[in-house]
C-alpha cells in the first residue's frame, strides 16, 4: 500500500507555498507550488486558503497535515513558540502546534546568537533533520551546516541535535548593494573569473567595508568591466562570509554540508572548496520533504 | 594690506561648491555655499556657472582661483589626473591644471589598495594638507588619519606625505541598510546607549554579515526597541571598521586624527574612546581652507 497518500506536507514561507502528498515511505505522490506566501496573505486567511485550494488540488482533503515555516509566525496561521536549542527531531517532533482538522505546525528554533541577541529559524530547522534523517551516519559526532539564502544560516549538530547557529544577512546585503548602492548593475552574477577576485579580496573577512569598495575601485581604475562588479560582489561577500562565520558556531570547518537551492549552493560549494573545505551538497526540497515526513508521519 | 581678498578658494564637490575668499595670511574674508555640486551640473557647465555665479557673489572677479574635488574629475570642469602616492604638498601644487582665467584645479590622489585595486580620493588631500599645515610636528613621524563619510578614508601620513590610504564604505552601507533592509527605520541614530552596544557586537570586524543581523534579532526578540536599530547599526558599522581597517594601511592605531563634520567625527571619537585609541578632531573646513590655501596661495 505503500502507493497510497498519507500525510500532506507543506514547506510554508513568506513568498510560496510548497505542497505535497507523501505515500508510507516518504516517497512524493504529488507535488504542488501555490503563490500563498504568508507574506501575500491578509491576517487570519492562511486556514480558509489551505481548506479552499490545498487540499483540494492535492486531493488531500482527509489527510493529515504538517506545516513548516514561517506559516508559524506571526504572519502566518497560528504562532508556533520557539524550541530552545539543542533541540533534534523528537524534542520537535513532541512541540509540533495542533491547529485543528489533522493540521500541525512544526516550531522554529532559538539559540543565544551574536552579541547576546537571541537568533532565530523557521523552517531551515526541517531541512536540516530532512539530511539528518537520510543517513544514520549523521546522527552521531559533530557536522557543520550551511543553509545558503537572503539571511543564511551555518548551523552546528552534534550527537542528532541542533545545538547552535547563527545567522548572516549575506544575501540580503547583496541585494540592497546590487540594487542601491554605487555598486550597482543589472548583469547577473554569472562570471567565475569575477566571483573568485572576489572571493580572493575577502582576505579573513575583516574589514568588510573596506573590501567592498575595491569592488567600485577596480572598475573606476579600468581594471575591470563594469558587468563583472555582481559577480565580484557576489564572491567578496560569501568569502568573507565564509572566512569568519563558522567560528561563530564554535567550529572550524573542515567539511561543511550545504542544503539549499542548486544554484546558490554551487557557488558557496566554490568559495569553500577554494578554501580547501570538503563540502557536500544536499538539495533543499529533498531535505524539505524528508524532514516533513521525519516529524510529521502518522506512527 | 591683510585684509584684501588675493585667492578664491572651492570645495566643489557632487552635492555642494563652498567658496572662500581669503586674505594674504589665509584668513577667511568671505564665504558662500552654492547647489552647484558637479552631480547636478550638465556636462560643460561648470565654467559658465563659475564665472557667473560663484565670482560674482564673493566679488571676485580678478582673483586667481584654486577648486579641489569632483570638480578634477570627468563630470567635473577638466579632468585632473591623479598624482600617485607617496605625494606631499608640494608635489601636488606643482601639478594643479590650469583650466583658463586664473583658475587652478588640485589632482587627486591614486596608491595601490585592497586586493590589487587601485584605491583613489578626490579633495580630502586637500583637507589633509590642510591638517598638516597648521602644525610643523605634523610634518614629521607617521601620522594616521580618518576622513569619515559615505566612502571613508584611513590615511597614513609619513613626513609630511600621504604614504597610502584605504577607503571604506561605511557610510553608504548604513545608508543602503536604514533605507532598504529588514533594518530600516525613521528614527536617527542619537541613542548612545544603542550605539555602544552596536560597538560591543562588532567585535574583531569580522562576520560583518552575521553581527548584522543581531541588529535585527535584538529587536524580533524584544531585547530592544525598533527605534534604537539605527544607532545600534551605526555603532556596529564604526565599530566593524576602526577594529579592522587601520592594519590595511599598516598602521596599528595608537593615535588617530579625525577630519571632517563634527557629528560623524564625534561618533567615530566615541567608537575609537572606546577602543582605547588617543583622539583629535579636527574640522573639516578649516582643513579645506587651509589646504586650498597652502597648494595655492600666490607665491
Amino acid at each position: 500500500m505503500s502507493n497510497e497518500a498519507v500525510i500532506l506536507a507543506c514547506d510554508w514561507g513568506t513568498t510560496n507555498l510548497r505542497a505535497w502528498t507523501l505515500d508510507g515511505a516518504g516517497a512524493i505522490l504529488a507535488q504542488q507550488d501555490f503563490p500563498l506566501g504568508v507574506g501575500r496573505l491578509a491576517p487570519g486567511e492562511a486556514p480558509a486558503r489551505f481548506h479552499a485550494e490545498v487540499r483540494p488540488q492535492l486531493r488531500a482533503e482527509g489527510l493529515p497535515a504538517i506545516l513548516c515555516g514561517m506559516v508559524g509566525s506571526n504572519l502566518g496561521w497560528q504562532v508556533a513558540p520557539y524550541a530552545d536549542c539543542p533541540a533534534g527531531p523528537d524534542d520537535l517532533a513532541s512541540r509540533l502546534v495542533e491547529v485543528g482538522d489533522g493540521v500541525r505546525i512544526v516550531p522554529g528554533l532559538r539559540c543565544a546568537g551574536v552579541a547576546g541577541a537571541p537568533d532565530v529559524m523557521r523552517g531551515e530547522e526541517t531541512q536540516i533533520f530532512g539530511w539528518l534523517s537520510g543517513d544514520p551516519a549523521r546522527r552521531s559526532g559533530r557536522h557543520l551546516l550551511c543553509h545558503p539564502g537572503t539571511h543564511a544560516k551555518w548551523v552546528l549538530v552534534e550527537d542528532g541535535r541542533i545545538v547552535r547557529f547563527v545567522t548572516a544577512m549575506t544575501g540580503e546585503l547583496f541585494a540592497v548593494l546590487s540594487e542601491h548602492s554605487v555598486l550597482r548593475t543589472a548583469a547577473p552574477p554569472d562570471d567565475d573569473d569575477a566571483f573568485d577576485q572576489g572571493l580572493a579580496a575577502a582576505g579573513d573577512g575583516g574589514a568588510l567595508a573596506a573590501r567592498l569598495f575595491s569592488a567600485r575601485a577596480r572598475v573606476v581604475g579600468g581594471d575591470a568591466a563594469a558587468d563583472s562588479t555582481s559577480s565580484y560582489l557576489s564572491g567578496l561577500l560569501i568569502g568573507a562570509e565564509i572566512a569568519a562565520t563558522p567560528r561563530l558556531v564554535g567550529e572550524p570547518p573542515g567539511r561543511v554540508s550545504l542544503i539549499g537551492d542548486a544554484r546558490l549552493c554551487g557557488r558557496y560549494r566554490r568559495a569553500l572548496t577554494a578554501a580547501g573545505v570538503d563540502v557536500e551538497v544536499f538539495d533543499g526540497e529533498v531535505a524539505a520533504v524528508a524532514g516533513l515526513f521525519a516529524l510529521g508521519a502518522p506512527a
